[in-house]
């Protein structure tokens, strides 16, 4: 046999001096808006820990607002949302000492035991931008210093009736169905965000009782056969995509595999498309069914963890739609969607984890056709990010 | 706004150069006495392993005499605690291979099967000085050629009328009530020796049951007013310590805080008296109720653990006072006291354990007015320490 | 006393120069047969994933034959074990994005959604070759291009009357009952090897319900008394093994011990003799019983765990003797013998793991008249290993 083990892959599929600074976002991009809680996550005056991109966060609700600060009091370092302590509207109290800290601007107003404290006024921990809408709450996460850019800009762009016959509804509208779950992945965020929009991923979905049950058609993977079978999306001050056009005839589906006899069972074909967009938020269009959409977050958390969001999206105008979009949601889109269907996905991001993380797999994969969307990806985030995370002090980890 | 984050902080509050050598005692203090076991936990003819300050020891008693080796065969390194094996009184058998060493002298006086070996004689296993009274068992810890100090210098001073008119009863005379429990808390030995004798920790009990159904009027933090507030002992060939002079007019008690409104509800008077002693041992007078007292030790384990001692000492001059004491040590002072007012303490020190170990803590804190007694115990430390405990071979941990 | 603890121990019997390479096989001796898998673990049409040597190894069943192959898919890293895929008796599809290999070669012969993809046929994942008989799956691990020797030289010798006048059956022989265990350890494999081996382990023993329900004389050790004691044999392209020769009057069967009065209770004589053989197969001659024998493999994971297989081995002429030996093996050989004796020895190599592998345990070991079979094996490993196991890359673990 003249071929040896890998060393003989076109490494010309594989080229990773375009994309070098995405190899390097261990711990993800930052200056962008990350999905932090859902509001009915966050009481009134209870104090919630997160970690995003290395930073560790204590959001705050008073008076219906959200306040996120640095989540470790500058006296003895211990996480204040290990223990709410909430005595007012204004102040955030750590629950050792009563350090107790402006929601606003982070500034210590008083110790509890120590009111005449040379440190009070003099000490600050830093505050980060926070936003809320249709029961997600969001935060600006990266530099101190940093303007952030408006929320827009870091979700899916809108989908007009240019694109699509039928568009699904967007997320920040009122009058739309939003909900979902989140839960903590073992994998690189990367990984997952690489898994969800790669076209040649769908293999593993293609005993899945959802599709099964639904008789669905589903390809085993997605081959794009021209360059424009993707496009990259630049709106200007808004969101950077880049979206699978399984809207034009670029892409074969793939129903058949002569060598192994493989083939598609479903009969019902169904429609949908994928984008991915800046810093990571994928937008599956006519997903789970018709007229929904599924968006997907995979928000670093460190560098071997990302928080997995998953929310289903719809327009419901009246009460009666929204009560048949719960009906839905609570009895087949959750169910069957997001937890035992991308349920699958979890297990492929992390079944790649240790390859990645400690075989050098940026290095050793072997990339192939259905990669070029992979591939495109890797150049988007390169080139529209706002800048690399460095790791935290100690690089600790969730 | 012109502060920026931590930068700011008062270092003078944060002197380090005065205590440089506690900043590296992570292993602990050495050639002092720590408390190993409660006797009952050591029967006859069986060997109990325990790891302090790194050392790892063998105890075994025989004839109603505890001998402390060190836990290791010389032969292939397992731990002969592992496996009880006692032939007879003088001799500690290890259950591998039958290496059988002087309870004594640590020396190899047969191999089980190799009676005859050139080994016999030649090697030895170190010993350690042990202590047992009123229930309690010491072991003498550090180099192997450090003569023993006696053991009162190594435990809180004798409270005489003069210091109290009440004087709480000491731990080591007869007719003393000794009972209580030890545990393992994740975090290192420091940590928990500057959160117990904090004067502002005790906000974590605020709302404590004991002190809730007890209605004590326990400050938010006692303040301390000026340098005599904290006194410094030093008993002559004896105990050397540090006292928060609550006895005196020079601490505030904090009631009441203007800024967040927060006070205190209840109602009675209760008054302690806190001191630390080297190597970190506290001693509360009068709690958990007046005219018992509380002793408190830390023992340094790893690196990243410490044995977490509670025990409650009373005067008990007849049977009947003493079975007053056990029924309420069983039905208040353990439940209430050592396990759920008290866990408090474990949950507090072991959530400032990352900041210090992974994210240079010493370095970073934010010290306040409280603090001077934090920072005089850390003076205390570093002036009457035996030496500094060396990492183990190979720093491995329990 | 004038003796000091470890450094006074004869190095004489310590030579580490003798044996310097054995002390770097860390991650086991390559290109050698070990075991893989039972027969019945590897149904038709299902993969199984193992890890020898730091080698992570794909088996599938097709057509009743048994392929081995790398279990990491060229294309993104995942273990191909992680969800069985088989379309065809000729395949091996990766369950992620469907590349297939051939079982033959390694060689991709088709990727599900790509069939025209331009690695298909350059890319090639390894093959290891295998064999199997009597109900055991064997896999040749070490380099790709090492030829691989039979596999009758990496199992023990046949035992001929010339041996022994009752000799055991030999494990390939047909007309053999075979039927065994196997479970993950926790300690380097070498530890697992000089433990099964050592004639001073024995004393862990002495209390086993096996030895005691049966009455048997188990020595607290046997001591050599000469270097015969411990034959080489080197069988020319065959096996090399060194074997305690029970069978002779060299050994000393210690039987009572004066310095501690400990004795051995048991009163029947039982024979039994052991050899090891490289690459760490233990032969336990007319064990548990007179005219069966025990194999034990003792495989490399990785650094820090063993693979440990206990085979009990007997010549079966009839159904008859068949069903009398799976009779004593259900109720007699497996619960006593496999799990619960030789449960102590799994709990003796664990309780020297730290402290080789943390404590410098090669060096600082303090070895006596009992150890020169060890040493033995030792050397014997030196010298006639096909070679010592790099680190995997990226040094991963089970």
């Amino acid at each position: 046999m003249a071929v040896s083990a890998r060393q003989v892959g076109s490494k010309s599929l594989s080229p990773t001096r375009e994309y070098e600074p995405y190899l390097e976002a261990v711990w993800g991009l930052k200056n962008h808006w990350y999905p932090a809680a859902f509001s009915h996550e966050l009481p009134d005056r209870q104090v919630k820990g997160v970690m995003i991109a290395g930073h560790e966060i204590a959001l705050r609700r008073a008076k219906g607002k959200v306040y996120a600060l640095a989540d470790r009091c500058a006296h003895r370092g211990v996480r204040m949302s290990k223990k709410s302590m909430c005595f007012t509207d204004e102040h955030l109290t750590c629950w050792y000492h009563g350090f107790t800290y402006g929601l606003d601007d982070g500034v210590l107003k008083t110790i509890l035991a120590s009111p005449d404290d040379a440190q009070i006024g003099k000490i600050k921990i830093r505050t980060y931008p926070t936003f809320e809408k249709n029961g997600m709450i969001w935060v600006f996460v990266g530099d101190e210093d940093y303007k952030p850019a408006p929320i827009e800009a870091d979700l899916p762009m809108r989908i007009t009736s240019e694109r699509d016959p039928n568009p699904i509804a967007y997320l920040l509208d009122d009058h739309t169905f939003v909900r979902g779950i989140h839960q903590t992945g073992n994998s690189n965020w990367r990984l997952a965000v690489e898994n969800a929009f790669d076209p040649g991923h769908i293999l593993i979905h293609y005993d899945n009782p959802l599709i099964v049950a639904t008789d669905r058609k589903l390809a085993l993977g997605w081959q794009p056969t021209a360059p424009e079978a993707i496009e990259v999306i630049d709106v200007p001050d808004g969101p950077k995509g880049i979206m699978n056009r399984y809207d034009t005839g670029l892409y074969n589906y793939i129903m058949e595999n002569q060598v192994t006899g493989m083939k598609v069972y479903g009969k019902q074909d169904h429609y949908l498309r994928t984008s991915m967009w800046v810093p990571g938020v994928i937008l599956v269009e006519h997903w789970p069914i018709t007229h929904f959409a599924q968006y997907e977050w995979f928000v670093p958390v460190d560098d071997t963890h990302h928080e997995y969001w998953e929310v289903i999206v719809g327009r419901c105008n009246t009460e009666e739609e929204y009560r048949e979009a719960e009906f839905k949601y609570i009895n087949f889109f959750e169910p069957l969607g997001l937890r035992d269907f991308n349920g699958n996905d979890l297990f492929a991001r992390e079944a790649m984890q240790d390859f990645y993380a400690e075989m050098d797999g940026w290095n050793r994969e072997e990339l192939c056709k259905l990669d070029s969307v992979v591939v495109g990806w890797r150049k988007l985030a390169t080139r529209y990010n706002r800048g690399i995370q460095e790791p935290p002090t100690g690089a600790r980890r969730a």
